[in-house]
């Protein structure tokens, strides 16, 4: 195996050279893929680790729990050690990074020292360090992890090794997680597409040939290859809950300051600030994850952070009354490509044979919502990406959400924007109120899925996910299906669709089941403010109804 | 009694000319001070008030309760009607008004038809509306209320009634509260001088030679001549704080978001979001305020609230403990004058008596941390206030902290400032950690008393209250003694005192026992972020030590 990059590149591919190579050479001989696997490579992740051999039954087994409170037992138990299952996880992700290009920064040996340390502790001490002892976690490469790159992509920050780690890292640590490997992102996290000139292209987990998401899309991609229990990822226009959808997982973008973010000066948007959430193969280990966190005061650590506990009560399902639901099939924008729509229609009559009611939303918010997120969201002309790109020189990659010098705002035009989004949030907040909701359900994203470099010539329409970051609500995705070529070859309906702008258009004529065949779909659970426990709720209730049985693992 | 402004000045005074008399027509002329009082006022509000025989017993008695609590009972209880509270409140605000300039709208006909309305649904019902029925409650000049003008002291913004209620004035009706006026404050809000060209100058209810302090200058007065049991001012770098110091007042500063307060568009400054809270004369009064202000839910009506509880455990002073506590003399930039340092030595003498520990802060922290405030504060270089005087060609009045073109920040310099910011605020963070504390106490000013338009003069060190806006951790002030001619003449060392800036100097040279002999000094305590309910729990501890007997009425 060796880096097919073309050393005759422009002047700043040599670093790239060098760091790809340390990257593969952290991946130990015995762990990887010979070439004749890969030069004929199954579809899914999960296919190709179940059958490499490179893991044992039962670290094919441990890695391929979806419940983290499983693996936390285990260890607990002492069944496990955290030296096996740390081992196990490095195996899977190794496997994972070879055929998904799911991460950037690799230290499996520093994972491995630390992981004895734990279980040395525990054998001496009789006690866990926290409630994520010894259990490896996988992160964003957007946090800071000391002594090891945070590149975000940038060619120009590679090796500088970060100082000090993010405050969601230190308390990973503090509640006992093995930190073993960040995770891929697009250059500028701005892109649903996850590639840069550092790491190169993150593809899905499900299928090779297609688009793990972004930003979050190389964390999206281990954990639908199970190479990770739980991940930590970003969103500021949907960068959680695209990859998520995209790999069919279950994840939590919430409220600012509900998960600790000292969000790194790499890259800042105050007006709609990013917040870090959980991703993972099961509701109850976003849940624990948001729960045992929140139990550990972060709010002593982050200033940004709001001592608001994990509120049980709110995240369990109402045993004496039905829920009451928004549902918004098509936003009126962009019309959602078949599997999303039949996905959501299964979802909606289920809930309503369970008794539920479920009632359609007024989108006309949506829109105006939408519009202010790009303006706010291209506030600064560019001014960051620019920066980081001269550090050496490196060119930016087009199609990405990033301003340019007439997108600037002054400091009036800027506060100007901070009055209509608090205008909208008002706005929206009497609407949810009157319509007395439970929760709204929604596609993530009206599309199943792209070939890479495809999304930054889609006119992207990112109405679905990031209004919400600028009203800041709580958003929960859980997966609803697959889409299934015998069933969504589309309708008349479909088929007579005449394209009602530029995005509707590309959303329209990129559909190709025969691509998408078999690949996941979520629904996303809008809690409203603060929402992320109601949120979770409903979503163990839609989980309960749609997933008979559990969606993961997916071969 | 007539306006004693000059008709032939400039082109706007007929505009203010009019407003002053239909401010004076709101008074009745039996609540109006004959010219004999008036010509030989007594230094007091209290002693004016109660020496007038405009308030019956029973007025003076239910307007000089100091627990709202109490007067609720008088209420739900029918011992007493709304109506007749409602005119006990609106005769004392009306005497009040005359000797202190402490009101600008006066809607009294109003207060007593809602009062009556509220009198008849508690007869005919045998319930009340909410945890405030039926008593009057008083607002600075800042919020909306449907109907009368918010002028915040603006020419240009005469005769142009709110469409709609602020939020929190939205809540107080909802809680069953009377609104029967509105409270001055300085031109801009950037002064601790309550002045502006409308409604003229706000004095001291204790010392009428004196300031009332700002911006919530009016309210001060207001509540310290008993004119009101509960007023709600804002915060931006001491505005709640300066006038409940000046006046001796209990009042909650607290963190953004704790308090609804959808921020009029006049006035924004979202790197320092200004703060509502409460000012009384009793801390019962303002924790019941907020204790039943957030048990009505206000997130279901301001996008921006955030959604905890009043936490009663947490604002209930520890009975297996003691106390740890920080404390700042003197924070090395303005000396304290003598009365405030006395207090201030006074109070933890008196806390370490009662066994509580108490350390000195050290202070590095607070200078970066108030020149960022100021660069933050000045950062649209004053375009809001041009804009508001351009409305009618009004002067700006000078020495106010207004930015001018040349503090404009970029979109990227604000950015910086917003990560400078961040940063102090991890740092104040982890030095509040670890210090342990419960919380830090402070003088809120070094200063006892100005006379009017003194303070612009001043040379401002905003040092004691400002930094902790930009840092939003929550304070609340308790009145701990009056300065006192017999001790407070300064010892060796204040004589000896070289100023160490133009601040210190001017805090230095002004100091006068002779003029300030009288008047209340407040300690602040800093409860840290969201930190209103620890500041609560130990402003009760300080309260019970250092007022043996109630701090109000003060005659």
């Amino acid at each position: 195996m060796a880096s097919n990059l073309d050393p005759q590149g422009p002047h700043w591919k040599p670093a790239v050279l060098t760091k790809r190579n340390t990257q593969i050479n952290a991946i130990p001989t015995s762990w990887r893929l010979p070439d004749s696997v890969l030069e004929n490579l199954p579809t899914s992740s999960i296919h190709v680790i179940r059958s490499s051999g490179i893991l044992t039954a039962d670290e094919l087994s441990w890695t391929e729990t979806t419940d983290i409170r499983d693996l936390i037992s285990l260890i607990t138990s002492r069944r496990v050690s955290s030296e096996q299952l740390t081992t196990a996880f490095c195996k899977r992700a190794a496997i994972a990074q070879q055929v998904t290009k799911c991460l950037t920064e690799i230290f499996f040996e520093r994972a491995l020292a630390n992981a004895r340390a734990l279980d040395e502790y525990l054998e001496i001490t009789g006690k866990v360090i926290g409630p994520l002892h010894g259990i490896p976690v996988s992160v964003k490469d957007r946090f800071d992890l000391k002594g090891v790159d945070t590149t975000v992509g940038w060619v120009g920050l590679i090796n500088k090794p970060a100082k000090t780690s993010s405050s969601i890292v230190q308390l990973l640590e503090s509640m006992g997680a093995v930190m073993y490997v960040k995770t891929n992102i697009p250059q500028s996290l701005m892109m649903s597409d996850s590639y840069n000139h550092v790491f190169g292209q993150s593809v899905n987990s499900f299928n090779h040939a297609l688009i793990s998401g972004g930003s979050s899309g190389g964390e999206g991609a281990l954990i639908g290859s199970c190479g990770s229990i739980l991940g930590i990822g970003t969103d500021i226009g949907g960068s959680i809950r695209v990859p998520s959808d995209l790999q069919g997982l279950y994840s939590i973008c919430p409220t600012t300051g509900r998960v600790p973010w000292d969000c790194s000066i790499l890259h800042q948007h105050y007006l709609v600030p990013p917040v870090a959430g959980p991703m993972s193969t099961s509701l109850s280990t976003s849940e624990y994850f948001m729960e045992r966190l929140l139990a550990s005061s972060p709010w002593n650590l982050d200033p940004a952070a709001i001592p608001i506990p994990w509120r049980k009560e709110l995240a369990t399902p109402p045993t004496d009354r039905k829920l009451k639901l928004g549902v918004v099939f098509d936003d009126g924008v962009v019309k959602p490509q078949p599997p999303v729509a039949r996905a959501m229609r299964e979802t909606v009559q289920a809930l309503r044979d369970a008794g539920h009611e479920v009632i359609e939303w007024d989108t006309t918010l949506h829109t105006p919502a939408t519009n202010l997120w790009t303006k706010a969201i291209l506030g600064d002309g560019g001014a960051h990406c620019r920066k980081l790109c001269a550090i050496i020189d490196e060119p930016l990659i087009e199609g990405m959400v990033v301003g340019t010098e007439e997108d600037m705002l002054s400091f009036v035009e800027r506060e100007k924007v901070e009055e209509e989004k608090y205008d909208l949030q008002t706005q929206m907040l009497a609407q949810w109120v009157d319509a007395g909701i439970d929760a709204l359900l929604m596609p993530v994203l009206p599309w199943v899925g792209y070939k890479p470099k495809t999304w930054v010539k889609s006119s992207q329409w990112l109405g679905y996910t990031a209004m919400w970051n600028l009203l800041d609500y709580a958003a929960v995705t859980v997966p609803i299906g697959r889409a299934d070529k015998q069933i969504d070859g589309g309708d008349a309906e479909w088929k007579g669709h005449v394209g009602r702008n530029e995005s509707d258009e590309f959303n329209h004529s990129q559909y190709d089941i025969d691509l998408v065949d078999g690949m996941p779909i979520c629904v996303q659970i809008i809690g409203g403010r603060f929402g992320e426990e109601k949120a979770v709720a409903v979503g163990k209730i839609v989980d309960e109804l749609m997933n008979k049985t559990p969606f993961h693992p997916v071969a």
